[in-house]
Protein backbone atom coordinates (compact mmCIF):
# COMPACT_ATOMS: atom_id res chain seq x y z
CA UNK A 1 0.00 0.00 0.00
CA UNK A 2 0.98 3.51 -0.55
CA UNK A 3 -0.03 5.49 2.59
CA UNK A 4 0.32 9.49 2.70
CA UNK A 5 -0.85 11.88 4.70
CA UNK A 6 -2.76 15.05 2.81
CA UNK A 7 -3.72 18.89 3.62
CA UNK A 8 -2.62 21.41 5.86
CA UNK A 9 0.67 21.21 7.83
CA UNK A 10 -0.29 19.68 11.06
CA UNK A 11 -4.03 18.94 10.76
CA UNK A 12 -3.71 16.26 8.02
CA UNK A 13 -5.82 14.22 6.72
CA UNK A 14 -4.63 10.04 6.24
CA UNK A 15 -5.12 8.55 2.72
CA UNK A 16 -4.46 6.00 0.13
CA UNK A 17 -3.33 6.15 -3.37
CA UNK A 18 -4.76 3.22 -4.72
CA UNK A 19 -3.23 0.86 -7.38
CA UNK A 20 -5.44 3.25 -9.80
CA UNK A 21 -3.82 6.08 -8.89
CA UNK A 22 -6.39 7.58 -6.95
CA UNK A 23 -6.27 9.36 -3.85
CA UNK A 24 -8.39 7.49 -1.21
CA UNK A 25 -9.81 9.05 2.52
CA UNK A 26 -8.64 6.57 4.74
CA UNK A 27 -10.03 9.19 8.10
CA UNK A 28 -13.27 7.41 8.05
CA UNK A 29 -11.24 3.93 8.58
CA UNK A 30 -7.82 4.75 11.05
CA UNK A 31 -7.29 8.18 12.50
CA UNK A 32 -3.92 8.78 11.40
CA UNK A 33 -0.43 7.34 9.85
CA UNK A 34 1.97 6.75 12.53
CA UNK A 35 3.83 4.23 14.89
CA UNK A 36 0.74 3.06 16.56
CA UNK A 37 -0.80 2.35 13.18
CA UNK A 38 2.23 0.78 11.60
CA UNK A 39 2.17 -1.91 14.95
CA UNK A 40 -1.38 -2.77 14.62
CA UNK A 41 -1.79 -5.31 12.15
CA UNK A 42 -5.66 -5.66 12.74
CA UNK A 43 -6.11 -1.73 11.70
CA UNK A 44 -3.59 -2.04 8.70
CA UNK A 45 -5.61 -5.05 7.83
CA UNK A 46 -8.83 -2.79 7.75
CA UNK A 47 -7.28 -0.66 5.29
CA UNK A 48 -6.52 -3.09 2.76
CA UNK A 49 -10.36 -4.27 3.03
CA UNK A 50 -11.85 -1.28 2.58
CA UNK A 51 -9.66 -0.55 -0.37
CA UNK A 52 -10.67 -4.05 -1.79
CA UNK A 53 -14.32 -3.46 -1.23
CA UNK A 54 -14.28 -0.09 -2.98
CA UNK A 55 -15.17 1.33 0.31
CA UNK A 56 -13.44 4.46 0.30
CA UNK A 57 -14.15 7.54 -0.59
CA UNK A 58 -12.30 9.33 -3.43
CA UNK A 59 -10.34 12.67 -2.68
CA UNK A 60 -9.53 15.22 -5.05
CA UNK A 61 -5.90 16.03 -5.06
CA UNK A 62 -6.26 18.75 -7.16
CA UNK A 63 -4.24 21.71 -5.05
CA UNK A 64 -3.75 19.33 -1.69
CA UNK A 65 -0.49 19.65 -0.06
CA UNK A 66 0.78 16.39 0.77
CA UNK A 67 2.15 16.45 4.11
CA UNK A 68 4.89 13.64 5.50
CA UNK A 69 3.71 10.56 4.92
CA UNK A 70 4.08 9.44 9.29
CA UNK A 71 3.00 11.39 12.19
CA UNK A 72 3.96 11.13 15.56
CA UNK A 73 7.82 9.81 14.44
CA UNK A 74 10.13 8.98 17.28
CA UNK A 75 13.59 9.16 16.63
CA UNK A 76 15.05 9.54 13.40
CA UNK A 77 18.64 7.55 12.79
CA UNK A 78 21.13 8.65 10.45
CA UNK A 79 23.37 6.36 8.78
CA UNK A 80 26.53 8.33 7.42
CA UNK A 81 29.49 7.06 4.25
CA UNK A 82 26.80 4.57 3.66
CA UNK A 83 27.50 3.65 -0.30
CA UNK A 84 30.83 3.08 -1.75
CA UNK A 85 30.91 5.65 -4.45
CA UNK A 86 29.82 8.72 -1.51
CA UNK A 87 32.54 7.56 0.82
CA UNK A 88 35.00 7.84 -2.34
CA UNK A 89 33.79 11.37 -3.36
CA UNK A 90 34.10 12.90 0.14
CA UNK A 91 37.64 11.33 0.47
CA UNK A 92 36.89 9.53 3.66
CA UNK A 93 37.57 5.44 3.87
CA UNK A 94 34.89 2.90 3.81
CA UNK A 95 33.78 2.41 7.71
CA UNK A 96 34.30 -0.58 9.44
CA UNK A 97 31.07 -0.52 10.61
CA UNK A 98 27.69 1.99 10.49
CA UNK A 99 28.43 5.02 11.65
CA UNK A 100 25.09 6.79 13.23
CA UNK A 101 24.43 10.33 13.39
CA UNK A 102 20.72 11.65 14.47
CA UNK A 103 17.79 14.07 13.18
CA UNK A 104 15.05 15.37 15.16
CA UNK A 105 11.58 14.91 14.10
CA UNK A 106 11.06 18.02 13.96
CA UNK A 107 12.72 18.89 11.14
CA UNK A 108 10.48 16.84 8.98
CA UNK A 109 8.44 18.61 6.76
CA UNK A 110 6.13 17.32 3.42
CA UNK A 111 8.28 16.50 0.08
CA UNK A 112 7.20 19.61 -1.84
CA UNK A 113 7.23 22.46 1.33
CA UNK A 114 9.44 24.80 1.24
CA UNK A 115 13.22 24.19 2.64
CA UNK A 116 15.09 26.71 4.50
CA UNK A 117 18.82 28.01 3.85
CA UNK A 118 19.86 29.02 6.95
CA UNK A 119 21.07 32.43 7.92
CA UNK A 120 25.08 32.39 7.67
CA UNK A 121 25.10 29.03 5.87
CA UNK A 122 27.24 28.91 3.02
CA UNK A 123 27.65 25.25 2.35
CA UNK A 124 23.65 23.67 2.25
CA UNK A 125 24.08 20.33 0.66
CA UNK A 126 21.53 17.95 -0.81
CA UNK A 127 21.75 14.24 -0.31
CA UNK A 128 18.99 12.03 -1.33
CA UNK A 129 17.57 9.07 0.54
CA UNK A 130 15.97 5.91 1.47
CA UNK A 131 14.01 5.89 4.39
CA UNK A 132 13.48 3.16 6.59
CA UNK A 133 9.77 3.17 8.62
CA UNK A 134 9.71 0.94 11.51
CA UNK A 135 6.81 -1.07 12.45
CA UNK A 136 8.11 -3.56 15.09
CA UNK A 137 9.86 -2.83 18.61
CA UNK A 138 14.08 -4.00 17.22
CA UNK A 139 15.90 -4.92 20.26
CA UNK A 140 18.97 -6.62 20.08
CA UNK A 141 17.89 -8.24 16.67
CA UNK A 142 20.55 -11.34 16.15
CA UNK A 143 20.14 -11.40 12.51
CA UNK A 144 19.99 -9.70 9.62
CA UNK A 145 17.53 -12.16 8.10
CA UNK A 146 15.58 -11.61 11.35
CA UNK A 147 15.54 -7.55 11.16
CA UNK A 148 13.38 -7.14 7.81
CA UNK A 149 10.92 -8.24 9.96
CA UNK A 150 10.66 -5.02 11.79
CA UNK A 151 10.36 -3.10 9.05
CA UNK A 152 7.21 -1.37 8.03
CA UNK A 153 7.78 0.06 5.08
CA UNK A 154 9.76 3.00 2.66
CA UNK A 155 9.78 6.51 1.66
CA UNK A 156 11.94 9.16 -0.30
CA UNK A 157 14.04 11.38 2.32
CA UNK A 158 15.56 14.59 2.01
CA UNK A 159 19.10 14.44 4.45
CA UNK A 160 19.49 18.04 3.39
CA UNK A 161 22.99 19.06 5.37
CA UNK A 162 25.01 22.29 6.33
CA UNK A 163 28.64 21.00 6.24
CA UNK A 164 30.09 23.74 7.64
CA UNK A 165 28.24 23.34 10.73
CA UNK A 166 28.32 20.00 9.90
CA UNK A 167 32.07 19.53 9.71
CA UNK A 168 33.79 22.78 10.97
CA UNK A 169 31.93 24.16 13.79
CA UNK A 170 33.07 21.36 16.24
CA UNK A 171 31.41 18.59 17.87
CA UNK A 172 29.37 15.95 16.12
CA UNK A 173 27.67 16.05 12.62
CA UNK A 174 24.44 16.95 14.09
CA UNK A 175 25.18 20.41 14.22
CA UNK A 176 24.86 20.96 10.53
CA UNK A 177 21.66 18.25 10.29
CA UNK A 178 19.21 19.24 12.20
CA UNK A 179 18.03 22.73 11.14
CA UNK A 180 14.86 23.09 10.90
CA UNK A 181 12.84 21.91 7.47
CA UNK A 182 16.25 19.61 6.81
CA UNK A 183 13.83 16.63 5.98
CA UNK A 184 11.42 16.17 3.76
CA UNK A 185 9.85 12.86 3.98
CA UNK A 186 7.17 11.29 1.42
CA UNK A 187 5.31 11.66 -0.71
CA UNK A 188 4.69 8.45 0.47
CA UNK A 189 5.17 5.31 3.10
CA UNK A 190 5.26 2.06 0.76
CA UNK A 191 4.82 -0.58 3.06
CA UNK A 192 7.55 -3.39 2.56
CA UNK A 193 5.10 -5.72 1.27
CA UNK A 194 5.46 -3.71 -2.30
CA UNK A 195 9.27 -3.00 -2.10
CA UNK A 196 10.33 -6.24 -3.22
CA UNK A 197 14.04 -5.93 -2.60
CA UNK A 198 15.10 -2.86 -0.68
CA UNK A 199 18.76 -3.18 -2.10
CA UNK A 200 17.96 -2.78 -6.14
CA UNK A 201 16.17 0.55 -5.92
CA UNK A 202 17.52 3.77 -8.03
CA UNK A 203 17.56 7.01 -6.35
CA UNK A 204 18.16 10.20 -8.71
CA UNK A 205 18.37 13.72 -7.55
CA UNK A 206 18.08 16.74 -9.60
CA UNK A 207 19.41 20.82 -8.97
CA UNK A 208 17.32 23.07 -11.12
CA UNK A 209 16.73 20.66 -13.06
CA UNK A 210 20.29 19.10 -13.54
CA UNK A 211 20.56 15.62 -12.70
CA UNK A 212 23.53 15.85 -9.65
CA UNK A 213 22.64 12.01 -7.90
CA UNK A 214 21.86 8.94 -10.05
CA UNK A 215 22.75 6.07 -7.39
CA UNK A 216 21.28 2.50 -6.55
CA UNK A 217 20.74 1.19 -3.10
CA UNK A 218 22.71 -1.96 -4.41
CA UNK A 219 25.88 0.11 -3.41
CA UNK A 220 25.29 0.53 -0.12
CA UNK A 221 28.40 -0.54 2.40
CA UNK A 222 25.61 -1.85 4.97
CA UNK A 223 22.25 -3.07 3.48
CA UNK A 224 18.66 -2.29 5.16
CA UNK A 225 18.51 -5.52 7.30
CA UNK A 226 22.43 -5.23 8.76
CA UNK A 227 21.92 -1.39 9.58
CA UNK A 228 18.29 -2.09 11.27
CA UNK A 229 20.16 -5.58 13.28
CA UNK A 230 23.29 -3.13 14.05
CA UNK A 231 21.45 0.03 15.20
CA UNK A 232 19.12 -1.79 17.59
CA UNK A 233 22.58 -3.22 19.44
CA UNK A 234 22.92 -0.08 20.63
CA UNK A 235 20.07 1.64 20.80
CA UNK A 236 15.88 0.33 20.73
CA UNK A 237 14.04 1.09 17.46
CA UNK A 238 10.32 1.85 17.98
CA UNK A 239 7.53 2.06 15.89
CA UNK A 240 7.19 5.65 14.25
CA UNK A 241 11.41 5.76 14.44
CA UNK A 242 12.56 6.15 11.30
CA UNK A 243 16.07 5.31 9.48
CA UNK A 244 17.62 7.69 7.02
CA UNK A 245 19.96 5.38 5.41
CA UNK A 246 22.94 6.97 3.62
CA UNK A 247 23.21 8.59 0.25
CA UNK A 248 24.84 8.09 -3.02
CA UNK A 249 27.68 9.96 -4.83
CA UNK A 250 27.01 13.04 -6.50
CA UNK A 251 26.23 15.65 -3.19
CA UNK A 252 28.03 19.67 -3.23
CA UNK A 253 30.54 18.66 -0.90
CA UNK A 254 31.60 16.11 -4.02
CA UNK A 255 32.22 18.43 -6.56
CA UNK A 256 35.39 19.92 -7.49
CA UNK A 257 35.89 23.76 -6.23
CA UNK A 258 33.89 26.16 -6.44
CA UNK A 259 31.49 23.59 -4.85
CA UNK A 260 27.67 24.25 -5.60
CA UNK A 261 26.06 24.40 -2.49
CA UNK A 262 22.65 25.48 -2.51
CA UNK A 263 20.97 28.93 -2.02
CA UNK A 264 17.60 30.54 -2.06
CA UNK A 265 15.98 30.02 -5.16
CA UNK A 266 17.66 26.63 -5.58
CA UNK A 267 15.12 23.79 -6.89
CA UNK A 268 15.56 20.16 -5.64
CA UNK A 269 13.85 17.32 -7.29
CA UNK A 270 14.61 13.76 -5.92
CA UNK A 271 13.29 10.24 -6.64
CA UNK A 272 13.60 6.67 -5.35
CA UNK A 273 12.48 3.85 -7.77
CA UNK A 274 8.42 3.09 -6.64
CA UNK A 275 8.38 5.43 -3.68
CA UNK A 276 7.54 8.78 -5.58
CA UNK A 277 9.17 12.02 -6.13
CA UNK A 278 9.84 15.40 -4.32
CA UNK A 279 10.55 18.85 -4.66
CA UNK A 280 11.45 21.69 -3.27
CA UNK A 281 11.68 25.10 -3.48
CA UNK A 282 14.92 26.87 -1.27
CA UNK A 283 14.36 29.95 0.52
CA UNK A 284 16.60 31.77 2.73
CA UNK A 285 15.58 31.69 6.61
CA UNK B 1 7.12 25.86 41.64
CA UNK B 2 8.11 22.11 41.81
CA UNK B 3 6.64 20.41 38.71
CA UNK B 4 6.66 16.39 38.53
CA UNK B 5 4.75 13.71 37.19
CA UNK B 6 3.69 10.34 39.42
CA UNK B 7 2.29 6.85 38.40
CA UNK B 8 2.71 4.22 36.47
CA UNK B 9 5.20 4.49 33.60
CA UNK B 10 3.28 6.02 30.64
CA UNK B 11 0.49 6.60 32.77
CA UNK B 12 1.61 9.64 35.33
CA UNK B 13 -0.31 12.02 36.99
CA UNK B 14 0.54 15.57 37.17
CA UNK B 15 1.50 16.90 40.69
CA UNK B 16 3.07 20.11 42.46
CA UNK B 17 5.59 19.79 45.37
CA UNK B 18 4.16 22.94 47.42
CA UNK B 19 6.62 24.73 49.89
CA UNK B 20 5.65 22.99 52.49
CA UNK B 21 6.62 19.80 51.04
CA UNK B 22 3.17 18.28 50.78
CA UNK B 23 2.80 16.34 47.35
CA UNK B 24 -0.36 17.95 45.45
CA UNK B 25 -2.89 16.53 42.78
CA UNK B 26 -2.62 18.77 39.47
CA UNK B 27 -5.07 16.15 37.13
CA UNK B 28 -7.88 18.95 37.82
CA UNK B 29 -6.31 21.87 36.32
CA UNK B 30 -3.78 20.44 33.62
CA UNK B 31 -3.85 17.04 32.04
CA UNK B 32 -0.04 16.89 31.62
CA UNK B 33 3.40 18.31 32.43
CA UNK B 34 4.53 19.05 28.79
CA UNK B 35 6.03 21.27 26.23
CA UNK B 36 2.49 22.83 25.97
CA UNK B 37 1.58 23.75 29.64
CA UNK B 38 5.17 25.19 29.77
CA UNK B 39 4.22 27.54 27.02
CA UNK B 40 0.85 28.50 28.23
CA UNK B 41 0.94 31.02 30.69
CA UNK B 42 -2.29 31.23 31.32
CA UNK B 43 -2.34 27.67 32.42
CA UNK B 44 0.47 28.05 34.42
CA UNK B 45 -1.50 30.47 36.16
CA UNK B 46 -4.08 28.73 37.28
CA UNK B 47 -1.33 25.82 38.71
CA UNK B 48 -0.35 28.86 40.74
CA UNK B 49 -3.88 30.03 41.73
CA UNK B 50 -5.21 26.90 42.82
CA UNK B 51 -2.28 26.05 44.90
CA UNK B 52 -2.03 29.64 46.76
CA UNK B 53 -5.72 28.70 47.60
CA UNK B 54 -5.06 25.85 49.12
CA UNK B 55 -7.37 23.95 46.47
CA UNK B 56 -5.21 21.70 45.38
CA UNK B 57 -6.04 18.24 46.91
CA UNK B 58 -2.78 16.39 48.91
CA UNK B 59 -1.57 12.99 47.17
CA UNK B 60 -0.13 10.17 49.24
CA UNK B 61 3.08 10.32 48.31
CA UNK B 62 4.15 6.75 50.13
CA UNK B 63 5.03 4.06 47.37
CA UNK B 64 4.27 6.15 44.53
CA UNK B 65 6.63 6.39 41.29
CA UNK B 66 8.24 9.67 40.36
CA UNK B 67 8.49 9.94 36.69
CA UNK B 68 10.09 11.80 34.38
CA UNK B 69 8.32 15.35 34.90
CA UNK B 70 7.73 16.04 31.60
CA UNK B 71 6.07 14.03 28.81
CA UNK B 72 6.20 14.45 24.73
CA UNK B 73 9.78 15.70 25.10
CA UNK B 74 10.55 16.82 21.77
CA UNK B 75 14.33 16.82 21.23
CA UNK B 76 17.34 16.69 23.93
CA UNK B 77 20.06 18.71 22.52
CA UNK B 78 23.19 17.44 24.51
CA UNK B 79 26.20 20.13 25.20
CA UNK B 80 29.34 18.14 25.51
CA UNK B 81 33.12 18.82 27.17
CA UNK B 82 31.14 22.12 28.93
CA UNK B 83 32.92 22.50 32.02
CA UNK B 84 36.63 23.42 32.43
CA UNK B 85 37.33 20.69 34.59
CA UNK B 86 35.77 17.52 32.69
CA UNK B 87 37.59 18.85 29.70
CA UNK B 88 41.18 18.68 31.63
CA UNK B 89 40.24 14.84 33.08
CA UNK B 90 39.57 13.20 29.70
CA UNK B 91 42.62 15.23 28.11
CA UNK B 92 40.53 17.37 25.57
CA UNK B 93 40.98 20.95 24.83
CA UNK B 94 38.48 23.11 26.03
CA UNK B 95 35.94 23.68 22.95
CA UNK B 96 35.75 26.99 20.96
CA UNK B 97 32.19 26.58 20.65
CA UNK B 98 29.73 24.23 21.81
CA UNK B 99 30.12 20.57 21.17
CA UNK B 100 26.59 19.04 20.17
CA UNK B 101 24.98 15.52 20.33
CA UNK B 102 21.96 14.20 21.00
CA UNK B 103 19.35 11.91 23.02
CA UNK B 104 16.33 10.91 21.64
CA UNK B 105 13.44 11.62 24.10
CA UNK B 106 12.42 7.58 24.32
CA UNK B 107 15.68 6.62 26.23
CA UNK B 108 14.04 9.04 29.37
CA UNK B 109 13.00 7.38 32.79
CA UNK B 110 11.89 8.82 36.01
CA UNK B 111 15.12 9.49 38.45
CA UNK B 112 14.66 6.51 40.58
CA UNK B 113 13.70 3.81 37.96
CA UNK B 114 15.86 0.84 37.41
CA UNK B 115 19.13 1.79 34.24
CA UNK B 116 20.16 -0.96 31.90
CA UNK B 117 23.57 -1.71 31.24
CA UNK B 118 23.51 -2.46 27.47
CA UNK B 119 24.54 -6.01 26.26
CA UNK B 120 28.61 -6.28 25.58
CA UNK B 121 29.35 -2.71 27.34
CA UNK B 122 32.11 -2.86 29.18
CA UNK B 123 32.30 1.08 29.51
CA UNK B 124 29.34 2.47 31.11
CA UNK B 125 29.58 5.60 32.38
CA UNK B 126 28.15 8.35 34.92
CA UNK B 127 27.46 12.46 33.89
CA UNK B 128 25.48 14.13 36.71
CA UNK B 129 23.76 17.11 34.19
CA UNK B 130 22.00 20.19 34.78
CA UNK B 131 18.88 19.87 31.94
CA UNK B 132 17.05 23.07 30.81
CA UNK B 133 13.60 22.69 29.72
CA UNK B 134 12.04 24.84 27.03
CA UNK B 135 9.28 26.77 26.89
CA UNK B 136 9.31 29.18 24.16
CA UNK B 137 10.34 28.40 20.61
CA UNK B 138 13.96 29.76 20.36
CA UNK B 139 15.04 30.36 16.78
CA UNK B 140 18.62 32.76 16.10
CA UNK B 141 18.19 34.15 19.20
CA UNK B 142 20.66 37.13 19.34
CA UNK B 143 21.98 37.79 22.93
CA UNK B 144 22.60 35.33 25.62
CA UNK B 145 20.62 38.07 27.56
CA UNK B 146 17.38 37.15 25.47
CA UNK B 147 18.10 33.65 25.83
CA UNK B 148 16.72 32.56 29.45
CA UNK B 149 13.24 34.12 28.36
CA UNK B 150 12.78 30.99 26.84
CA UNK B 151 13.80 28.48 29.75
CA UNK B 152 10.58 27.52 31.16
CA UNK B 153 12.54 25.26 34.17
CA UNK B 154 15.46 23.56 35.38
CA UNK B 155 15.69 19.36 36.65
CA UNK B 156 18.51 17.11 37.15
CA UNK B 157 19.34 15.11 34.60
CA UNK B 158 21.68 11.62 34.16
CA UNK B 159 23.19 11.72 30.91
CA UNK B 160 23.82 8.06 31.14
CA UNK B 161 27.08 7.11 28.59
CA UNK B 162 28.53 4.19 27.53
CA UNK B 163 32.60 5.42 26.42
CA UNK B 164 33.43 2.38 24.04
CA UNK B 165 30.34 2.90 22.02
CA UNK B 166 30.66 6.57 22.30
CA UNK B 167 34.24 7.11 21.01
CA UNK B 168 35.79 3.43 19.64
CA UNK B 169 32.98 2.87 17.20
CA UNK B 170 33.46 5.22 14.19
CA UNK B 171 30.82 7.82 13.87
CA UNK B 172 29.53 10.30 16.17
CA UNK B 173 29.40 9.98 20.08
CA UNK B 174 25.48 9.92 19.45
CA UNK B 175 25.88 5.90 19.49
CA UNK B 176 27.41 5.84 22.71
CA UNK B 177 24.40 8.17 24.24
CA UNK B 178 21.35 6.49 22.92
CA UNK B 179 20.61 3.07 24.73
CA UNK B 180 17.57 2.76 26.34
CA UNK B 181 16.84 4.25 29.83
CA UNK B 182 19.74 6.36 29.60
CA UNK B 183 18.33 9.38 30.61
CA UNK B 184 16.54 9.44 34.66
CA UNK B 185 15.15 12.98 34.24
CA UNK B 186 13.79 14.48 37.45
CA UNK B 187 12.51 14.33 40.29
CA UNK B 188 11.26 18.06 39.73
CA UNK B 189 10.74 20.52 36.57
CA UNK B 190 11.88 23.52 38.80
CA UNK B 191 10.30 26.53 37.34
CA UNK B 192 13.28 29.09 36.13
CA UNK B 193 11.71 31.89 38.83
CA UNK B 194 12.81 29.76 41.30
CA UNK B 195 16.56 29.51 40.11
CA UNK B 196 18.01 32.40 41.31
CA UNK B 197 21.46 31.67 38.97
CA UNK B 198 21.68 28.79 37.19
CA UNK B 199 25.32 29.28 37.37
CA UNK B 200 25.63 29.24 41.01
CA UNK B 201 24.62 25.65 41.76
CA UNK B 202 26.51 22.39 42.89
CA UNK B 203 26.13 18.86 40.86
CA UNK B 204 27.00 16.23 43.28
CA UNK B 205 27.17 12.39 41.81
CA UNK B 206 27.68 9.04 44.32
CA UNK B 207 28.45 5.37 43.01
CA UNK B 208 27.74 2.78 45.48
CA UNK B 209 27.69 5.84 48.63
CA UNK B 210 30.89 7.26 46.85
CA UNK B 211 30.99 10.80 45.97
CA UNK B 212 32.30 10.80 42.70
CA UNK B 213 31.25 13.59 41.05
CA UNK B 214 31.25 17.34 43.55
CA UNK B 215 31.63 20.39 40.36
CA UNK B 216 29.30 23.55 40.16
CA UNK B 217 27.90 24.96 37.12
CA UNK B 218 30.15 28.42 37.55
CA UNK B 219 32.77 25.96 36.37
CA UNK B 220 30.59 25.41 32.71
CA UNK B 221 32.65 26.92 29.90
CA UNK B 222 29.58 27.94 28.13
CA UNK B 223 26.59 29.12 30.45
CA UNK B 224 23.15 28.00 29.70
CA UNK B 225 22.36 31.23 28.29
CA UNK B 226 24.87 31.17 25.95
CA UNK B 227 23.94 27.40 25.34
CA UNK B 228 20.45 28.47 24.30
CA UNK B 229 22.05 31.24 21.88
CA UNK B 230 24.09 29.29 20.56
CA UNK B 231 21.92 26.32 19.55
CA UNK B 232 18.87 28.34 18.12
CA UNK B 233 21.55 29.46 15.39
CA UNK B 234 21.45 25.70 14.42
CA UNK B 235 18.48 24.42 15.18
CA UNK B 236 14.76 25.53 16.74
CA UNK B 237 14.05 24.75 20.19
CA UNK B 238 10.48 23.98 20.83
CA UNK B 239 8.75 23.86 24.54
CA UNK B 240 9.02 20.65 25.49
CA UNK B 241 12.73 20.45 24.47
CA UNK B 242 15.15 19.61 26.41
CA UNK B 243 19.27 20.60 27.18
CA UNK B 244 21.67 18.80 28.75
CA UNK B 245 23.91 21.32 29.36
CA UNK B 246 27.30 18.76 30.39
CA UNK B 247 28.91 17.13 33.54
CA UNK B 248 31.69 18.38 35.36
CA UNK B 249 35.06 16.39 36.33
CA UNK B 250 34.44 12.83 38.30
CA UNK B 251 33.37 10.39 35.45
CA UNK B 252 34.90 6.60 34.87
CA UNK B 253 36.40 7.59 32.06
CA UNK B 254 38.59 10.19 33.97
CA UNK B 255 39.63 8.24 35.91
CA UNK B 256 42.96 6.27 36.25
CA UNK B 257 43.45 2.73 35.04
CA UNK B 258 41.51 0.17 35.15
CA UNK B 259 38.58 2.65 35.32
CA UNK B 260 35.46 1.97 37.83
CA UNK B 261 32.71 1.60 34.62
CA UNK B 262 29.26 0.85 35.69
CA UNK B 263 27.66 -3.02 36.50
CA UNK B 264 24.72 -4.78 37.00
CA UNK B 265 24.34 -4.53 40.88
CA UNK B 266 25.65 -0.44 41.30
CA UNK B 267 23.63 2.01 42.60
CA UNK B 268 24.32 5.52 41.40
CA UNK B 269 22.73 8.48 43.27
CA UNK B 270 23.22 12.69 42.44
CA UNK B 271 21.69 15.73 42.99
CA UNK B 272 21.78 19.15 41.97
CA UNK B 273 21.34 21.97 44.84
CA UNK B 274 17.34 22.62 44.90
CA UNK B 275 16.35 20.59 41.59
CA UNK B 276 16.09 16.72 44.11
CA UNK B 277 18.15 13.84 43.91
CA UNK B 278 17.93 10.40 41.83
CA UNK B 279 18.54 7.43 42.59
CA UNK B 280 19.20 4.14 40.23
CA UNK B 281 19.68 0.78 40.81
CA UNK B 282 21.79 -0.57 37.10
CA UNK B 283 21.03 -3.74 35.85
CA UNK B 284 21.87 -5.84 33.14
CA UNK B 285 20.04 -5.29 30.00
Amino acid sequence: MKLLRVGTAGAETPALLDAEGVLRDLSGVVPDIDGALLADDAALGRIRAAADAGELPALDAGGLRVGPPLARIGKIVCIGLNYHDHARETGAEPPAEPVIFFKAADTVVGPNDTVLVPRRSVKTDWEVELAVVIGRTARYVESAEEALAHVAGYAVAHDVSEREFQIERGGTWDKGKNCETFNPLGPWLVTADEVADPQNLSLKLWVNGELKQDGTTAEQIFPVAEVVRYVSQFMTLYPGDVINTGTPAGVALGQPEPKPFLRGGDVVELEIEGLGRQRQEFKDA
